[in-house]
């Protein structure tokens, strides 16, 4: 079940504080030029280098084992593995007996018998979007002639709606730090210059590709496209989105550039709901299971006050891989 | 890809104005009872039976072919069909050329180079969400043991929230009907007694099955689960949901009976936004690909103004079909 | 599980005693004019006209209701369906208690626990192979312009060897028949003009991906490339085929058209082995497992003496199905 | 296309002379204790240290990396890698020019477009069957329970045949080794203790399931179960196995232990074509694509001389492979 696409395809392991964690890319064509610079730019958006993210500093330097020769695309599977180095597993040892609220502590436990590996969060964690963000640069390449435009943006963030600057995030998250509390909010990739004919009718429609992958990120609790929720509440004569070129360019775009599916070529408008951080250092209540009480807790530990900010790369990332994935599959049987 | 599942498997076929539609099941376990009746409950509750709804009356009566024998599942692949027999295709012939807004014809022909047949919408009618409601009452027999309830209603429509009444609902539509416009909205699923442990980490996460499948529905432009959308707003402290017994009973439900990709035990919670009606009586342009000019477009034939009043059974079977296949996959890996 | 294929995709279903069976071909492209003529024909080679095959005749009309307009695909699902008629299923009423030897009776009524139908052979039965060999037809169409020639002989039957006659097989099924008993053998297809490229390292390879179907027909024992099993005693020197000309033809053919798992561009070359038909009159032992004892059983119905007789169309057609799935994988990766 | 499995899956990466290859297993259930031992054995029988194997030694220490906690599996991905260090990649350089007889040179130069890494044979090498074997034996571990017994053996070797002995194997080995050529042969591999109802109907039968992965192995070139291509010029009087106890134990087994695809819990009977090593010593022919002409060809470099001798534990755990899937399939939907 570990595995996204049809064609181009992803397999992912690893844990937060085991040995390494990577991925294997399945069903990329030969000859792509892998461009170190953009995948090491890519890693660093994901790092926590601003206000409200985690003291825990990793590397993240990726180790390309297999599928690549003298920087080209062998057309073989494409391996690529991290390292856990800055690692601190005692703080999780007990909680399997009494699970941190919000976090997959409990169903993991309860899903497999114990056995779980929930150091850090285990296979849970969010360090697992590492290797997403790697594929997803790889997945931008695969598409690298129709010149897309991915433009990815911290919608809201806790009270702060309409965008918010930069200025006001770093204050509101270092207020909510200092209170021991965490935030989410929502993010919205645009992607432009996208071919039109994307999509397979029905189970692959370009809305469950993307969302299927889009709600494998730890902390999603929502996907919407176009205009989503607050549209729906227009009427038809105002949603309906009018072509007005003979490209077909439409004068609105409440349907986020997909009708039926299928890309029409207008710009993908797609938004996320991201929770807030789980860990909070703010005293909380959670269930002890062998004194079978309810006890306060306090999270240890290095966490992100606010992961929404680290996320938009490995949004964006996924969204990539989705329509990389959508891209060969309507090549394969409709020729583009 | 016109496929759903990994071990409870669906394959749809059809189009709107073909000579039949249908549905392939896959994975059904042998010996389960077909409730006949539960499925012509469930039929009855899409058609369109009340104010705002299509005068396009169709008999809807399954016809099983295979894997059923004296009333018990044998093990073999369900194919159940379906008749079309209302059809009135003449209006549908000049939509290649000056493709309705908001329907898929635009997209379809592009992708398909004009060999689609867009009769009715084709194979992107809502007229496939019939097998779904049949596939759907299969699942939740396979599922029978677990007593799960689903409570499913229309969370808002058009400017109306907060749940309206039947009445609030049938005035507020008779109007928009009259105006010859459309309406869309939300819709919300809860389901109880759902058992913990479904859902695989990662790529099969309970939300990316659902999500997966729900996209799949014609006109669904959001899915959010739990507090969603809204609930992001809130901070760590407020959102995390406190276990309170010792059977994972939780305090609050922000996640949505969700945690990792994995149900907790806890009412699955699951809001979907449902786009307006795209064919509308009323007036609105449209763009001739062969006069290279905007016109006029008045849709004629016969829909629904407010197709959301016959979803609530058509997003409860698809999610019955994912909580199926993650039920059937939990067991073979995991073994419940 | 019943489904076959990675973009060309076939789902199966029905029971040789059911009211019909049927299949649905998804990832045809758009656009492909559908011979009946040679769906006809294909047909036809299926039927029983010749010594030693069932005396049920059935019509095999196929229904074509999805995904078909003016006599070319629209890119939707195809769905194709046949109905039974001729069908006699008293006689199998007993053989839950007494399996007939070397069918499918014991196996599938463990399996399922006794709920499997097994009038005819239910799901198990060789009536199924009908609809692979329409899907096999469309494959071919779908490679149409790659000129495939497919030659498919029976390369053994029974005692006879090295290819025999027409003649020679008819008065040998005749001896067998009079005298009760059954006979199998081999069949050999080979295709010229393949392209070469077809194939994925490893677990789709051409032979993977070949084998697979082919080992889905009811009653084959083997399958091999090239030289196959005997070639195997070869030393090195012999086998290897050595490269003569710029585009790739080999001095031999040990390899059957494959290396390394991918066409070179020599005719593929495919042998398979097809057991006797279970079904006999000729008095044999069966075990009764109310009784628990053994017991003489004559099946009496109308069965083939030699069913090899009827499977070479279905061979080349699961094959030319392999084929089309291969070419379409190739195409959307490495860009033939 | 690079994985196999449904539920219990793997994914394969890597090259001859890589940085390193390796394995992703999906789907292994929670708590099955690794036995390193098993694994060690396992890897020892594939490594080459008999008469008529290659020089090049490797140390093949299994790198484990995510999955396994306290010698436990965790329900995560697994993740095993292998490093390569004893390369000599010289001799390489030449062969996309004049491609070895018998190797994928050419065609995986033809596929990627001369991208592909040929080192070693790249992706196409036999080392890409280790991981295969430490696969193999954690599918063995998941079947525990079911106390399967495996015998794997050489049913023929170049002109030797009938299982062969060491001492003959070796001479005759010897003798092919100073004359610089190369042999194939069979190998038969036989499991005790299959339960019934392994396999699903059509698509995924015993036979494709297993021939799939068999046929994956490099060098494979026939698979047939049962008494197979030899079997099936006997009657069918001959060939039904008779039913003789309560358990469902045959007299005969002509059909290797499987009847309509599904295991009837008597022995599997599977044997496997090996061709001859391609690379030999012996001077052969090659075409050389720049010269436009035939040349001759003596390959030098370390490579066995009868790969086959290293196989029989790859088939195994191939095999071991294929019904661990088929194990975990049936228990999910038909409940063991």
């Amino acid at each position: 079940m570990n595995s996204f696409g049809k064609l181009f395809k992803i397999h992912i392991y690893g844990e937060s504080h085991g040995e390494a964690l990577g991925i294997i890319l399945d069903g990329v064509p030969a000859g792509i030029y892998i461009d170190n610079n953009m995948i090491y730019d890519a890693i660093s958006k994901r790092k926590p280098n601003r206000v409200g993210t985690t003291k825990r500093i990793e590397e993240d330097i990726p180790i390309f084992t297999s599928g690549i020769l003298n920087g080209y695309t062998t057309g073989a599977p494409i391996h690529i593995m991290f390292k856990n180095n800055n690692i601190q597993s005692k703080v999780y040892k007990d909680f399997k007996n009494h699970p941190r609220p919000g976090h997959a502590d409990f169903t993991a436990t309860q899903k497999y018998k114990g056995f779980n590996d929930l150091r850090g969060g285990g296979t849970f964690s969010g360090r697992l979007t590492l290797p997403i963000v790697v594929a997803g640069t790889i997945a931008k390449l695969i598409l690298k002639e129709s010149n897309l435009i991915y433009r990815t943006d911290i919608k809201s963030l806790g009270k702060l709606n309409n965008f918010p600057s930069k200025e006001d995030i770093d204050s509101y998250t270092k207020e909510i730090m200092l209170d021991g509390d965490s935030i989410g909010g929502t993010v919205q990739t645009i992607v432009e210059n996208i071919p039109s004919s994307l999509g397979e009718p029905f189970f692959y429609s370009v809305e469950s590709c993307l969302s299927s992958i889009l709600f494998s990120i730890p902390g999603i609790k929502g996907v919407e496209f176009g205009s989503g929720f607050e549209g729906v509440h227009k009427l038809g004569s105002q949603f309906n989105d009018i072509i007005i070129t003979e490209s077909g360019k439409t004068a609105t775009n409440n349907s986020g550039g997909i009708n039926g599916g299928i890309t029409n070529g207008n710009p993908l408008i797609i938004s996320v709901a991201v929770r807030p951080t789980a860990s909070i250092f703010k005293q909380q209540n959670c269930y002890n299971f062998s004194e079978k009480k309810i006890v306060p807790l306090s999270i240890e530990g290095r966490h992100d006050v606010a992961f929404i900010l680290r996320i938009p790369i490995v949004i964006e990332s996924a969204i990539a891989i989705g329509l990389a994935d959508l891209y060969l599959c309507n090549k394969s049987i409709n020729g583009v």
